[in-house]
């Protein structure tokens, strides 16, 4: 059997991850890295693998049966994965939920003038916390559905403490509420503010003589990412922070609190615990591009979701094995 | 909108489970119960539908669009499956794990020849814990993946004690032990004996005059059911009995310990604490006949199991609507 030929676009954390989770499944090989940067400052790439410009990328197109897109949701998927559906079957994980509608009307209209297949918003939210939430309703029509993120690193609002004025250092952790949690799982269907879901840790070392009130001050009253929220802000001496808070783990939980007959609860709950958040995306991305490529091979085009997708085409066992093994 | 028009073959615990899981569907009827039981004998059925023989339900086939199929694995559904399913479209929720094979391939050739839709092994598991397996091996390819059940009723277990001598009322959980899940939830990847895996209780009111001893003994020993499984056996007065051990509840565990990239953890878990086994079961059963009528609507034929399935199937909610709500 010919291997799947996967190429990354976009060499931050999730295209490294991308390239470690090809390695590790048998019926794919690395085709290319390609990147805006300059490839010759490019490190880290296996051994073998051509790393190349988006220009190589387009000359290449008879070696590559699926680009996985690894770039950010704010600037580049919007525009990049319509762009390259015009010529490639594509996974993005675009993860803006309010603009999926939009992304996905202009990935199927690439993908249907192309003849390819768009698999979009691939991750685990928007993703496997999707799939979860939408075999639980549909199970469970009458109930509650909650998601809870965490804990776990929250690039957005990391990204937004490192602009404070006088912060060398920053991450921050969005932490699930354990009570809101248990009310929840002892299917109580608590009506939960956003400040009773989860609490925000900001870890921060200060540049010398930052005045460390008026940066505790500007955090926990920043509008959108942590006015609404109780946050707690701890500094650290750099060293430290730098031994400790180094990891990207993430995670979190989808529970549908639901009833049955004449009212009986029922209770579905899902969890991730992840070491490295962009490795496990990366994964997630990786067993989707499986299934994209058994779709060009059936014929099918257009932009899809993992909605659209039966789980049989993201596995490497055959049918009659999932069917013996894992049924 | 015309609605799904469902008909109840076995009206047992899961018939009425599928009863009640009908009626909270919107797009969704019951077209009638079919039972080998003389119809007249039949109570607590929805007012208004029609209680009918099997050969009623064979003179109503352009009223009915699926066919839910509630008899049991061992006897039942062997038949009745593929029989049915040259004459309507159905689902069934076999659970003989070792029988799937053969199964399918039976309610396949029935539903090719007839042009109909057979969903087989529908149900948590087979059913939603396979789903679980499936997407977590494919994102995961690397680790182990753990399946716990309980704590619940075992109806197999049960029915084993109450045919021991002196025996008037029993029932049996299966107990998961907490300490084996929890070194699998800390990524220790233990090898679990069966003993180490689950517990058994079994609680049991005797006839007058019966030898507890003898009770106990024969039970705790018994091959294949008890004797691989620490086991207790409690002994109740009767009124105490029926006060507490009159649900039948159940649930468990899928765990899929991985690894990504140079050895980081990930887990996942997914877990079901269900108030009552069968209603939780037929609800399943319920979303999935919607996946089957539509399928038919496509022009699909052929047995499916839920990894032929795409999730966007089983959904109450429209494409966009799903995309837009729960992706």
């Amino acid at each position: 059997m010919s291997k799947i030929r996967i190429a990354i676009v976009g060499y931050g954390n999730l295209g490294r991850g991308v390239e470690m989770a090809v390695a590790r499944n048998d019926d794919m090989q690395l085709a290319g890295i390609f990147t805006r940067r300059n490839p010759s400052e490019v490190q880290n790439a296996t051994p073998g693998v051509p790393v190349g410009t988006m220009d190589d990328l387009m000359n290449q197109r008879d070696l590559i049966d699926v680009v996985i897109l690894c770039g950010g949701s704010a600037t580049d998927l919007p525009k990049q994965t319509p762009e390259m559906a015009k010529h490639f079957t594509v996974i993005d994980s675009f993860d803006t939920h309010a603009k999926i509608p939009i992304h996905f009307a202009n990935v199927d209209a690439s993908c249907k003038a192309a003849g390819t297949v768009g698999i979009i918003s691939v991750g685990w939210d928007p993703g496997l916390f999707s799939l979860n939430r939408i075999y639980a309703e549909s199970v469970l029509c009458h109930g509650s559905t909650y998601t809870f993120w965490g804990k776990g690193v929250s690039q957005g609002h990391s990204d937004a403490i490192r602009r404070v004025k006088g912060v060398k250092y920053g991450i921050q952790y969005t932490v699930p509420v354990e009570s809101a949690l248990e009310a929840v799982r002892n299917c109580e269907n608590p009506a939960l503010t956003t400040r009773q879901k989860h609490t925000r840790e900001c870890y921060i070392v200060t540049e010398e003589g930052a005045d460390r009130a008026a940066i505790e001050a500007e955090i926990v009253n920043m509008p959108n990412y942590f006015a609404d929220y109780d946050t707690t802000v701890t500094f650290m001496q750099e060293a430290d922070f730098l031994a400790v808070h180094n990891q990207m783990p993430h995670g979190g939980f989808v529970l549908r609190s639901g009833v049955t007959g004449n009212g009986t609860n029922q209770m579905i709950e899902y969890s991730l615990k992840l070491g490295s958040n962009p490795e496990f995306t990366a994964s997630v991305l990786t067993a989707y591009a499986r299934a994209a490529y058994r779709l060009v091979q059936e014929g099918v085009t257009g932009a899809k979701t993992v909605f659209d997708i039966a789980p049989s085409y993201l596995s490497l066992l055959s049918p009659e094995e999932q069917r013996a093994q894992l049924l």
